[in-house]
């Protein structure tokens, strides 16, 4: 018995852990660590939510070290038809040779805002942040030995300064490690220089919420994953035309989302990250952070043979996310489930890369959903061009 | 034993129990009906994650229909602080008299995109429309019984159409059921001028994506809430002024939003709605469009007595979500521990305005939050005001 | 001697004024009527700045009356190659058979915010507006002859709600106008509910502002354009090829605006619409809304005979302008040189549907930047595809 | 007889020219050349468009390097009152002692998009880039004495990258030579590791559009402008309250923005930047540009003497432009007229810092309008609060 010819849950299960030789214990039983959970995740705690945990894939991806593996996907999931259509995705990437994936570590930011009184006084604090920055990192530093200070940057209006500190928090999300850091460096500069900070968080951040100082500049994590899908897979697995396909995303990823000022240029990236982020554990207030990003499809003409004027088509599709906040310690991720997860994917908390590598396989994952969302959306708008055409005879 | 005194998540629960007359069976064991949510919610199923649930209030709300009420608050949540901090939010709302909630109820949405050739046939499409609305009307009815189209609005660029269609779903959050009625839709509309649909959903919707479009016409439900608490009760309970949270929030929810280029105009909207939407089953991508919005302060000057100069100052705070996709029937409402938090609210399923209520109480729970961080943000920095008053000296 | 064949200026104006039977005596020589201008267009005058005015064209047009007729496009400019990007447009719309235009008539806006102190005054204003818009609509088009109220809508937040009240102007851009009827329609408010007009503009109008609402919900005039370029065209004119101006508008005006966070997802629509705003005597801070839009491109592959695989691709352009604030009587149109411009095109000061035909001329003189530019930056990454590919052989 | 005193307009300028020792003698008469102006700025040149030049003013400044200065400031403009109302504020600002200005020279910038066929093809460019900076800064200055590449930074999806090259043009505007220095940079890139431009504007720069990158990231100058309003002088010459102009401003320049997703968070920049453009000969379709921004107020509390509880009410107002494309040599400041309001300035073109001086005049203008047009509303609205007060009693 095998994942696929499982017909239960706990074959499913079982047939994982034999696979995958992690274990899926907790999953399977109520078995939440009250003391932990009520101590560190949860106030006044009640109980627990359980959420339907389903397993994707498996995705054949190239990671941030270009070493090609196989994943299953955890997602938790109420939504009907989501780990299918993911499945489905994962299906035609891994056929097609797998999943490129390029993570970037861009840090974990805050942007504290201090109060100035004049124009005078904000060049005061750009000049002190300037020249002190060596010392300012080591405010930072001294906070924690998991985080360092990587760079800043300065904007403003009338009597405020936003200054926005990235960080580089290492295998945690890290947003208390750096609103302690900020916190400290904050206290440094009002001891210093007397310019006193007004929020310690001041939406320059920006903390859960859309902005595209976010999507310009990027946070956490930034991925980007491509894949070329043959011709006749498009066909065979997806059911439609790499030029369907085409058509339905330059409609709905770019007219449809630029018509109503969208940050999201996409077809449902908020899906995959909701189910990723809440299996492994992530602030699902984050989904919002990664909700947004842009969503890209290619028809690549290419000459059957040398002989042929006659083309074949391939299908190019991307996905560039520029806001991932995850990690693999910290949070939520060191709940029983949600820890298991992150071991089903061989992920060992705090292990070093371990949180690219989520931001990655995030990335592969998504992409799966483009493709197969996509290409559901252009099969039914194919089947009338089918219709069209035979009436047309 | 009452839910403050208890020590334990069991004796939490059981004295929420009894003080609430709802069961919470569910939230203490592993239960989920497996052979219900994998049929419904998830394939692939291989268990569950769980996410520990707490508790925050009571909070004393005045609801759509201007019922005075007391609502215990699930959210289910790994942050560490964040049931204490809606809980002391709480608090000061219902010492101030509690919380006054407007609900509108929008509608689901979806925006399929029409293929046109021309801006005549473009027009074509615009006229038949605007002539057939109430043919439109009846084959969108023929779909479900639970469902209405309301209105519509057009747009468009080169050959494609956007059609944002706005139906009343009941009680339902209802995106599936928009999907199956649009479907009808564009299907009579291509039987009958043969103008085809490109995709049924075009990012006009616009489901799950950050956009302004949905925060100036607004999706699902659109919530006010409001409250205006007594300076003394800001001093006593939030430990703060009315002057240092409206520093606060400027600073931040008004200049830090507005210089990053955000759509969220407030301090914590994602982390409520994720709480209480991952508690009550609602798909957790809709925080994106739950995490839009505004918050506004406000410090009212009033005479103490009309004999004296000096005033007092009460602070005024309202949140405004104009998007909020909820339902109570459907989805993830139906899972057993989802249930629970939704019957702990007094709602049932699919009751008479019972979705319009949830709304009115994630709008009351939101408020709470934004309150409370203000504070806390506010208390930070008036610690140094302390200081450097005392250093003035 | 005709226009083409002129070499010297006032040979141009000569030939121009043969061609169209429309004088250009003011704009050859200085001629303002310093007391006009001094009284109704600028205070404290010491005379006048000299803005070059150069003349593209013929453009073919089917106008919104689907009259075809051929304009001189009349633009004020101090940026060399302007004039001669969009004549190289008109040649080649021309050449195609002309440009067919579609105008939406959609009126000037004021939105004024009014002061409300609870969510029940607030339902209040709603009710009174709802109730009263016949009373409403009196009242506003007492203050003028000139100008109706079509519709309104209301957002707000807080303690604060604001009304976009949209009005037909007839001929006029009419921002004067529908402010002095927005003061009269506020006065009847306050008297007769007591809810008070805070700002008679509350930037939800939005004036000479880029803004999602404006892009949303169109102002003053929406515009269209489209033409169908024949291969051979593309060729000739242009000297590059439908794809390649495909794959320029795709990098730039999708991909580049949208990672950018851009309203603006075209070429230049600014520089065409500046000149001839300028030249027409438009407001020039209304450029701002007039940056605002799309451009899109097509290749359309047809066979070239029933016989062959080979196909030959036409080209398809489109503009989208949804917010042009434009008239033909008040403001600048009134001056001299101004004056001779709109007469130029044909058009009487105040004519019935003469602000309708100058936004459609808009339109079509801004497509022609855009394919001209277009076709420009295309040509150039062409000459390296050839390189290339000769560097391959 | 002085600028005051004088009653047409040839005495005003009499006046001007004697006060200020600049020469007005173009502004008085047609004297366009025809020859360098059809040659430079326009073809197909048929005359010229005449638009009514005002004087607001004297503006107390204090320039970038702190000296005082008095400043007339030139008004290119067809809509009557706005010199009237920028005057007004000027008058408000000297007589509070001047307006502090801040100008950082950010730099013209160029978004060229590259091809590239990987994800690994990208990585090469970035490295390309970071790797061969000083050869391309050597490119770009080969092209241009005036000119130098300061910094840049990358961006991309699917198979596209974009670089925002960024560049001290000196006095100059500055566009065409970033474009010529960006095409050489590109040919460099292309021979040196074969990857292709597609458009060497790539809508990343971002030129003529509002965008939210151009608003974060800045281009061209980015000006501060910042004054104190005695509470005496907002009564006296402004005719309201210190509150009341805070009130105005809270609710159009932050609520009515933020709700109609605006990035111009001000009352009527694009007013005074047009028409301070079109006096000096700027690109009009850079208005779009400048029409971004921030207008803050804050009422500044103060004991009028210690023994008293009583307060009087200062007026800070600023301004944040961060977007002025402006220059003092190349494009339209050549011409004779504009030339010579640039001299009316103090201005010589090309002078070191005298673009710099020129975004710091605008930025105090359009500090005075934001002041004059917040006042007026802000009367309006108070004209109604002492209506109420008299009828209260």
């Amino acid at each position: 018995m095998n994942i696929r010819t499982a017909k239960t849950i706990q074959e499913r299960r079982e047939a994982l852990e034999k696979e995958t030789g992690s274990s899926l214990h907790h999953s399977g039983h109520y078995s939440l660590d009250d003391m932990v959970a009520s101590t560190r995740n949860c106030e006044n705690m009640i109980g627990v939510t359980q959420i339907p945990l389903g397993i994707a894939g498996p995705l054949l991806m190239h990671n941030a070290e270009c070493i090609m593996q196989n994943y299953y996907i955890p997602l938790a999931t109420t939504e009907g038809a989501l780990v299918a259509s993911v499945s489905r995705g994962c299906k035609v990437i891994t056929q097609s040779g797998g999943v490129v994936v390029e993570v970037e570590d861009v840090g974990a930011t805050r942007g504290p805002v201090f109060r100035v009184e004049t124009i005078a006084e904000g060049q005061k604090l750009e000049t002190f942040l300037f020249d002190h920055f060596d010392e300012i990192k080591n405010v930072a530093a001294s906070t924690s030995h998991h985080l360092t200070l990587k760079t800043y940057m300065v904007s403003g209006v009338g009597k405020y300064r936003f200054v926005r500190f990235v960080f580089d928090t290492g295998e945690a999300m890290g947003l208390n490690m750096v609103t302690i850091a900020t916190t400290a460096i904050a206290e440094y500069i009002y001891k210093t220089i007397g310019i006193q900070c007004v929020d310690i968080s001041g939406n320059f951040c920006v903390d859960k919420k859309p902005s595209w100082l976010n999507f310009i500049h990027k946070r956490g994590k930034a991925v980007r994953a491509e894949v070329t899908i043959p011709s006749s897979l498009v066909t065979t697995v997806l059911k439609t035309t790499p030029q369907a396909i085409y058509d339905a995303w330059l409609s709905k990823c770019m007219y449809g989302s630029l018509m109503s000022g969208s940050l999201g240029f996409n077809a449902q990236y908020a899906n995959v990250v909701a189910a990723l982020f809440l299996a492994t554990g992530q602030d699902p207030a984050h989904i919002v952070e990664g909700s947004m990003g842009v969503t890209t499809t290619e028809v690549c003409e290419k000459p059957v043979t040398r002989y042929t004027q006659h083309k074949n088509s391939d299908l190019y599709v991307s996905v560039y996310l520029p806001d991932l906040m995850v990690g693999t310690i910290g949070g939520g991720t060191g709940l029983a489930t949600q820890r298991e997860a992150l071991t089903l994917l061989g992920l060992k908390p705090g292990e070093e890369k371990s949180a690219r590598t989520l931001a990655g396989i995030i990335g592969g994952a998504v992409l799966a959903g483009e493709i197969s969302l996509l290409a559901s959306l252009a099969e039914g708008s194919l089947a009338h061009a089918h219709e069209k055409l035979a009436r047309g005879k």
